[in-house]
């Protein structure tokens, strides 16, 4: 991704003042601004068309996908012979998939392969998912590399800040590296290395997790325009067409839109929104909502509804289909005063440990945590988070759930939509487009994760996730908890009222007219999962041990 | 500190098979050990008499402090004319008092000043302590600096890492830069740089928050050898008496006994001592036994006894005096049972959170945190951690409390000893010495902070620490309370029994002997701590907003 020239890259710096200073005046010269320079970040398409689009007055191009745009990729694929998708856990089976049935529809004869440890307990999977080494669609990892000229690199963070070198080197002259994260870029910068020179670096980033990709995409075979938006990015640019490359991918993938980033900006936003209102916050502020409800008398069952049910079923719903704003909106005056009054209080609190989370990951730090986790795994291997007491209620409240009953306790809501306005408004003020805001801190949120979460429990959400996800989500859900626990209901209970000051911010907030674009570019169903002892959703072949699939036959 | 041969520079590596083969060496020619070349530490003193002791089988060099022992301050501190202490946080009240104290007990003509920002809001605190302009005993910070031959450097971690350049400049050639912490040395790593070579750079930690540090000197007066104990570390000797200011400097400030370290073993074991069972672990780890007691039917002041009160009462007392073992031995059968259960189930999730903290504090990542943390203060300071429901029942209990009736919670001890094992283990295996490891685990916890907490609740321990403790403390406690609810309860509660190889592993752990070494190095009173109300003990001047002393004139 080139910044075209100085606004854009000021609009993109770390200097908020200059941003706001870009900002105001290119608002104020409005009728100039649909001009390319003014466009937050460009890139050239031959296959595609680009469009702008208006987030909150700023301009961002973006791309349409959907099954009508696959022919584009005969020109985008027009140099890649094989694909390489490498690794088989949360991403891979879903995107290997659904490349392969895209490139089928679009009638090429680009070839996807799965590349695997010749040891590895997937190998099994991948066969019943049809990828054989017979037709030389399953192979050892850097054979595929070496005969590939796209390499989806999908092992987990940890495996590639590892194996980078190896992967690297083994690469063709002019093949693309395709990234589905832009984590390596962090090990590399802690490293002090750069990428080889002869190579495209580019990154697709679906915004949810591998078993929602495959699971929207097969929804969306009926209906064009299902399935989970990408951003994309071009990190290197050897070949001229890098672009195009990675845009086919992200409309392979079955992205009905997908939006410009950087790696940088992309593995900043993605770390830090996975753990915050994403992962971690949804969970801390759950446990806090829960024990706070029983302490004051409810029952477990009623209060699982009160917190859980709420958040993962009619607030969700209502955010993705209306937005936030509606959530308040919606409720009478009393409730809007409870809203209120829990929204006053837990936004700044939450937004304090979300800015300690992006500084944390902005700073390396949260990298490097995960890369020692990793190396500790056979020692220390992540435990179990929904065995509690809390989790155990919930088993038995969906298994009796009627949707239709679920409550929508403003108190609930303040707390949640205040985590995700603190999500939102650290993004904002560290310079991070409104497309990315809005998918790493709602979209992916309530259209992605929240309903893993409400068709399972807890586990079922994040430990569908990466390893960095998941062990983000369990350093920091404690964090908002307690930080929710020992300021904002320690405020409420002591009579602290509405900020009008914080509330006036939260109904002004430009977020919300980004969302609206955003939201007109949802994809055209919803994603649908399957409850406990079903497979529906869970993704083909997701080789997370905890829930490996249903639908291949597990070899651990 | 110098490190004499190759054998000791491998005990103090990072290479455990190495160091145990040393030690088994050792162990192997007993009779040849007494001699320099096996000692962990050496060091040169002249001033002060060196003796060997024995820590689980390992000999270390340690020095013997008390009253009668000031009289070697006047060879120690030859060419110490002028002690600047800057800063007037947890420690330097403290030690600027205790060290002015000892000088003039010792006949010296040496003066303590202190150094302050000219608007600081300690200026009049420090003068309420007998510092004045007047008599050149106040002052200017650089002016301090400058004009001092040892500087002992007490301002916070966050202000060390901002200011050390212009600190360094300052200095007089040939004089001593003092530190009671090594973070500054993590820091400087962190930004690849290094101290001048024409100074002498020195540490004396006191094991101990700042208020106790005076409070037991000021109950030693009348007791030779009541204090806080210290470790020292020469770091740079330009002056080649080194060592002898060092070891100097802790004995003024009242160490019963001076054990060697360096600087990089301090800061690493400091912080991630404070994280773990010192105050991280110890909050975390009540508030899940507080949830789950409560829970289980217990009324909320029930609680609240059966686990603060049980491990800052009877569980500290008897660490301190008897060792880990004694809180074992003294339960009948069924309570052995109740304690084996409970420390199984605890004893590994407490060891995988251990090992975070220590990676995480040995890679930079926490004092890079922490540094970011303080810029963040303008907009977020740090908020209050013990106005939650149950640290307000635990008020009423203090109110109320039979120091004779505290409860010895089997269960409680179980879980508490688990924790302080595991914090003690990652540093035996990360090889630091047993003086240390004691002192940083277990010492620290249950004669300095633990008393803190009984007399006021949590936050009167951790907020009377330094910015980098309480940071570490409000980061950490969730992480154990978590992770012990989700794994630790969740295994007792499916019925999991104790785990053997665990229990062995804790009955036959070299730690408690290097304890029962420590023990007889103990000071010879217990401190003594006001309860809510009083001013006994918080330390003249502590300058902690949130404990601000009532014994000077607070002006904030």
């Amino acid at each position: 991704m080139q910044l075209l020239n100085k606004q854009s890259s000021l609009l993109n710096g770390a200097r908020p003042q200059a941003r706001k200073a870009v900002r105001v005046a290119q608002a104020g010269r409005r009728t100039a601004v649909r001009v390319s320079a003014a466009v937050h970040l460009d890139f050239n398409t031959t296959a595609f068309k680009k469009e702008l689009a208006v987030f909150a007055g700023t301009e961002e191009y973006i791309v349409r996908g959907g099954r009508d745009k696959f022919p584009g990729l005969k020109e985008a694929f027009k140099n890649i012979k094989k694909i390489g998708v490498i690794g088989w856990g949360s991403q891979a089976p879903a995107q290997a998939q659904n490349l392969r049935d895209s490139i089928a529809a679009a009638g090429l004869d680009t070839k996807v392969s799965i590349g695997l440890r010749p040891d590895s307990p997937s190998w099994a999977e991948a066969e019943a998912c049809n990828f054989t080494k017979k037709d030389g669609t399953l192979g050892e990892v850097f054979d595929v590399i070496a005969d590939s000229d796209l390499v989806v690199m999908l092992i987990s963070d940890a495996a590639q800040a590892k194996l980078y070198p190896r992967i690297l080197a083994a690469m063709k002259p002019g093949a693309t590296l395709g990234l589905s994260h832009g984590f390596l870029l962090g090990v590399m910068r802690n490293d002090g290395v750069d990428f080889r020179k002869d190579i495209n670096v580019v990154l697709v980033a679906p915004k949810g997790m591998g078993p929602s990709v495959r699971r929207l995409y097969e929804q969306g075979k009926s209906v064009n325009g299902a399935g989970i938006n990408c951003s994309f990015a071009v990190h290197q640019d050897a070949t001229g067409n890098a672009a195009d490359i990675a845009i086919g991918w992200a409309i392979g993938v079955g992205a009905p839109f997908a939006f410009p980033t950087t790696l940088e900006s992309e593995y900043k936003s993605d770390i830090y929104g996975e753990r915050c209102v994403l992962l971690g916050a949804v969970h801390g502020i759950v446990e806090a909502l829960f024990r706070r409800y029983t302490r004051q008398g409810m029952s477990d069952e009623e209060a699982f509804k009160q917190s859980v049910e709420c958040i993962t079923g009619p607030v969700s719903k209502m955010i993705s289909t209306k937005g936030m704003l509606a959530v308040y909106e919606q409720f009478n005056a009393e409730d809007k005063k409870v809203f209120e009054q829990a929204y006053s209080a837990s936004y700044k609190p939450a937004l304090d440990i979300c800015f300690e989370i992006y500084e944390d990951v902005a700073s390396g730090n949260e990298i490097r945590s995960v890369v020692q986790a990793v190396s500790r795994f056979d020692r220390f291997p992540m435990g179990k988070i929904d065995q509690t007491h809390m989790w155990k209620v919930g088993q038995r409240v969906r298994a009796n759930r009627d949707e239709a009953k679920i409550p929508l306790n403003p108190f609930t809501a303040g707390v949640y939509v205040a985590t995700m306005m603190a999500t939102v408004e650290v993004l904002r003020e560290k310079g991070h487009p409104f497309s990315e805001i809005c998918n790493e801190s709602i979209i992916e949120a309530v259209d992605s994760l929240n309903p893993y979460m409400h068709a399972r429990g807890v586990a079922f959400m994040v430990d569908n996730c990466s390893y960095t996800a998941r062990l983000g989500s369990r350093k920091w859900a404690p964090r908002f908890d307690y930080i929710i626990d020992q300021q904002a209901f320690v405020a409420i209970d002591n009579g602290v009222q509405a900020d009008k000051e914080v509330m006036a911010e939260f109904l002004s907030h430009p977020v919300h007219s980004a969302l609206a674009t955003c939201s007109s570019m949802r994809p055209s169903v919803d994603i649908s999962v399957g409850g406990e002892n079903s497979s529906v959703g869970v993704g083909a072949g997701a080789a997370r041990t905890e829930f490996r699939s249903t639908a291949a036959p597990a070899k651990v």
